[in-house]
């Protein structure tokens, strides 16, 4: 089947008005699609009203215990399930996970080499047959940035890297697309420029740019992490506004798409 | 399918030693099962520590939006989550899920009366396909006590009734055992004395009771909520200690079973 990964940031969910526009769109979005949140924001306002510091390095969160259950509060119960109550009321059949629901993503702690993040996961495996099922049922995974390690504890893990995981996990046996929705039109070649988007990258285009020293440090990690799953067998990988998602879906004119080249064979 | 439905409170929830004992006898129940948890003591402390004060009105808590946040965060969230992982740590595989998720519970928002108890729901219908789809999957649901009205918004719903409602919704098709978890060895002939347990109560043993005066207040409520669960098709209820869960499955002496007359027809 063809499957479509999104992921959307914790500043559009942070809106309550953004919230309401992305999910609209997001449930008019054909076919199979699974979303991934992040929630950031939201996490660190409620952790300081509990007296809870956020303490992050390198743009990570270092997650300690009350950190832990912060994330889990705020993530899987606040956010997740306020995202699927508002899917169901516009008509999508949906249903909120973790990794540790039905065993859906399997992470390890991540080792402490030069800095110790804490309760911080690195994702190892996706059960697809879950996800598969459900979307079978019609039902859409809705998966918040928490997984489990299957000896009974919670991990935080980044958002970005579960939609790549189960992006990649899934293209194995089906046609995946990814989609990124981020705060930026798409990838641009000037960065106080929303007009000046580059619609197509592949290997050759993304050379050409590094070399030319056109790609904002900010977004060289995201094109990184793109190309990667294109390797792993992803069909296609889309950055741009949460707005611009139906005409994404659409193959029309919006935001960054991110292909591998079409060698000619012959 | 013969299926059992278990409710947990949230004093058991709310002690890590008594839930990991609760969750590994939970994973050796044998058969099909769900389990409906509560958790007002950490709901209350965690909101307690954000400057949000519990309002309770006849032992049932006032749900502003501030507190259904609080109770979304917890009971969805910390609870639930935490729950699963440790099920998974013990080899049962499961799922976490309010009303909203798969539309799985249906309810209405509480009309004010007397009282105007905010944002709480009565429950209206219970998505039973969902839940012989997870069964049959070998995936045990997991609920909290959070439903959804399908028009956006998360409703605050007793747990007990939950615990009833899905119970009485599988009835009509299956083999439904409803085993309620509780600090008491069962029902007790006097109160203060965990030794004077009623072992096996029918409508008739509840009459004699009643007219006796043996019933505890506090006890009508539980008992009134098993004969309208037997009333309406569940094939046996159960109170008893968590503890002794195990021993009920097997059909042996503990905690107070409750049963309709077997009328002879002959």
């Amino acid at each position: 089947m063809e499957i479509n990964v999104i992921k959307i940031g914790g500043n559009v969910i942070d809106h309550p008005e953004k919230s309401e526009m992305f999910l609209k769109l997001f449930s008019k979005f054909p076919g199979n699609k699974i979303l991934v949140h992040g929630g950031g924001v939201l996490a660190s306002r409620t952790g300081k009203s509990m007296g809870i510091q956020p303490h992050m390095v390198n743009g990570r969160r270092v997650t300690d215990k009350e950190t832990l259950e912060v994330v889990t509060m705020v993530y899987a119960g606040l956010i997740n399930k306020s995202l699927i109550a508002k899917l169901q009321a516009f008509g999508q059949n949906a249903i909120g996970l973790t990794g540790a629901d039905g065993n859906a993503i399997l992470s390890v702690k991540r080792p402490v080499k030069d800095i110790d993040y804490g309760y911080v996961g690195d994702v190892k495996k996706v059960n697809t047959s879950l996800l598969e099922n459900l979307l079978q049922q019609g039902v859409t995974p809705v998966f918040c940035a928490i997984t489990h390690d299957k000896r009974g504890q919670l991990l935080n893990t980044n958002a970005d890297t579960i939609a790549s995981e189960i992006a990649t996990s899934l293209a194995k046996k089906h046609t995946v697309n990814l989609y990124f929705c981020f705060d930026r039109t798409g990838v641009l070649m000037d960065e106080k420029n929303e007009s000046s988007l580059i619609p197509l990258i592949n290997e050759d285009i993304y050379g050409e740019l590094m070399r030319d020293n056109v790609i904002h440090s900010g977004m060289i990690p995201k094109l990184e992490n793109a190309f990667n799953a294109l390797k792993k067998g992803v069909n296609h990988v889309w950055l741009g506004l949460p707005e611009n998602l139906l005409l994404a879906s659409k193959g029309k004119n919006s935001g960054t798409s991110i292909e591998t080249l079409k060698y000619d064979l012959y």
